[in-house]
């Protein structure tokens, strides 16, 4: 008995040993793709703000990755649902040519003015480079499913500087309400890693500022679970309409290329038409600016659309920071009708409305205390949870499985 | 479909509704009991530290208390692993008298000096007190558990003023290595409300101050790693060993209320000679202390003692507090041979020897967050987590279930 215990605690130790140093290796290749796409990012948002007759090219850039995943990338096209089937269910390894093609189709979209996020480019390259590990080490089947989880972590946490919640994101969006253990430290340890990779490489992330949260008392816990409902229903909203309209296209443009070509014409000419640049790209300016003052009510609203506009119509890029421009926004419209600071409603909801849609109400708490301090946790807790309970059983991954229903 | 969709979101509403009512009448009565009971072990604290002789009557009071649960307490003598079995299982609604015993019995241990905690305490009152609502609300097996979550949640909650780290201990702490979703809405309102009337009834928490965090870095990442095993192995060994040392009490003495008197005598002689008085009640202003200079190597090693022989022979009272103690202490040892600051070491022992001995390394994660501030939180993933790992299959409650082997 004596002698299995020690055989336990022997075992336990190699087990972490090997992880520390693969989740390592997994998470400087991640943290360095973020570093270098968050860079990229930049470029082409200083490049299309300067020149703002690139929209018009738009169409043409959505061809040409519409072409290019047509041609080579129907392997890689299901992103990050991709990467969700593997981990339930082994395969093969992701082909390499992910990393690029998500990369430079990003770009793309963000240079020529698509509304979309990056959350999805960083997380499928970081599991895509993870994965590539799996013939380094020799990695058997449930070895492979923990890398990928430690490839997505280590992608999340890199592009938001959110170690923690990063950690969580790989393990709980495998399947709604259910998170298993099993690669819990691989996972935290590829979030830390990765965030201080991306950080050594020179980048900066955003700063929201949250500067006061308010008493915990029964009106604002009341107010902040309406505000939650909101959130959720607006997650659920998006959700569907990604995939509603991303069915249409299907079915009504069958030649694939063509899709973001009619997508990206649409959103070229109503952009000049209604002058509503700060609808497309990442929005950071406009959502630093929704923890700050009030700004029109129906910015949520434009950002949903144009974003819908883009991802159904096959932009590449991510869900995420579309998600948390319109839970900021939204947040500070709410904010006066509940009687709650506009920061902190704002950043209630950057992360409630992400954690309804992608059913991560714990990821997305501990970002919220990441991002804006531990204040807000309890309110954060709230929001993210009554929004994650309220989205009901779909959400933006299909991928996703059922571990326990609402 | 559209009329299914919209069932959905009704009865999500209609089953927050119903939980929100529950879980914030739990959390009154389950915040209450801890105000009180805080109240009353600062009262039984101080009066025996004004009269030291007291401790003499350590094994009258152990005797008291063991025929107290002999003649009556059966039923409720199982403690946390009750409710917990009941949570896996569920029976019959716990019976009321648990909530007077496990309260006058953990005064007792305290206003006599045994070393124990008051979290148990604290979770058993919640979890009795919120089952009396499964009358009062006619809830079938499925909400009876859930209710019991909730108690537990809301009991830890406001003990420690922790409200998300209680929310998470009642989801997580039923199966090592898997957190189920199912009853995390009513646990994080319960965590909130019960902390909210805990602090009502004029409660303070007392402030352990960690002033600064290490940045992390390639030898702090490792370091802490190294740190955590000797966390988990203690945390490991103090399971084993109260559960080794009340097997041998209860094959060695028959009749139940001899084995307090047979432990309280040992404690008391030995507190005497010794002159060990701070390794006997719950030992907070040597916690206080291990966070602001060192203390001698050994204090964990005394604590650890003394509570092994408490609990062991049976007196009532928490495990945690005693944790914290060991692993703040532990902490406060190992910072100079590791080279990290005495505050961040204490800080990270204080959470990730619980972490380990009772398999909730995110409610001890969380918490770390919710004491110290969030600079340690990635220092307090890597602690805990790794204290989780190394500790391995083996707790503090025997009744928790494996859900996923580490």
């Amino acid at each position: 008995m004596r002698r299995l215990r020690t055989l336990e605690q022997t075992e336990l130790l190699a087990y972490m040993g090997k992880w520390l140093v693969i989740s390592s290796a997994a998470a400087v290749l991640a943290g360095s793709a973020s570093a270098f796409f968050l860079a990229a990012l930049e470029w082409a948002t200083a490049t299309r703000e300067a020149q703002p007759w690139m929209i018009w090219l738009l169409p043409v850039a959505g061809f040409v990755v519409g072409w290019a995943y047509d041609s080579v990338g129907k392997p890689v096209e299901a992103g990050n649902n991709l990467i969700i089937d593997e981990i339930h269910d082994p395969k093969k390894v992701i082909p390499r040519r992910m990393v690029p093609l998500v990369f430079i189709g990003t770009v793309m979209s963000h240079l020529f003015g698509a509304s979309v996020g990056r959350e999805g480019t960083a997380v499928q390259m970081g599991a895509a480079l993870a994965d590539q590990l799996t013939g380094v080490f020799r990695l058997k089947h449930a070895d492979r499913r923990i890398v990928l989880m430690v490839g997505m972590s280590a992608g999340f946490a890199a592009v938001f500087g959110t170690p923690l919640a990063g950690a969580l994101f790989g393990l709980e969006v495998l399947a709604i309400g259910r998170m298993r253990y099993d690669a819990l430290f691989p996972c935290v340890i590829a979030g830390i890693v990765a965030d201080r990779v991306c950080i050594a490489w020179g980048i900066h992330h955003t700063l929201y500022v949250v500067p006061f949260v308010t008493a915990v008392t029964f009106r604002t816990v009341l107010t902040v679970i309406v505000a939650g409902f909101a959130f959720g229903l607006v997650g659920l909203l998006f959700a569907k309409a990604t995939h509603a309209v991303g069915g249409l296209m299907k079915r009504w443009i069958t030649y694939a290329p063509l899709r973001p070509v009619v997508g990206g014409s649409v959103i070229a000419v109503s952009v000049m038409l209604l002058s509503t640049e700060r609808y497309i790209g990442l929005g950071i300016p406009t959502i630093v600016a929704a923890f700050q003052h009030p700004l029109a009510p129906w910015d949520f609203a434009g950002k949903f659309a144009y974003t819908v506009a883009s991802l159904g119509s096959g932009f590449k890029g991510g869900e995420v920071t579309p998600l948390f421009f319109i839970g900021a926004t939204l947040g500070n419209a709410l904010a006066p009708l509940l009687s709650l600071p506009v920061p902190m409603l704002a950043g209630l909801g950057f992360v409630a409305v992400f954690a309804g849609a992608a059913n991560v109400p714990l990821a997305c708490t501990v970002m919220a205390i990441e991002l804006f301090g531990p204040a807000i946790a309890p309110f954060a807790a709230i929001a993210c949870v009554a929004s994650y309970m309220f989205s009901g059983h779909a959400g933006i991954y299909h991928a996703q499985r059922l571990g326990h229903a609402k």
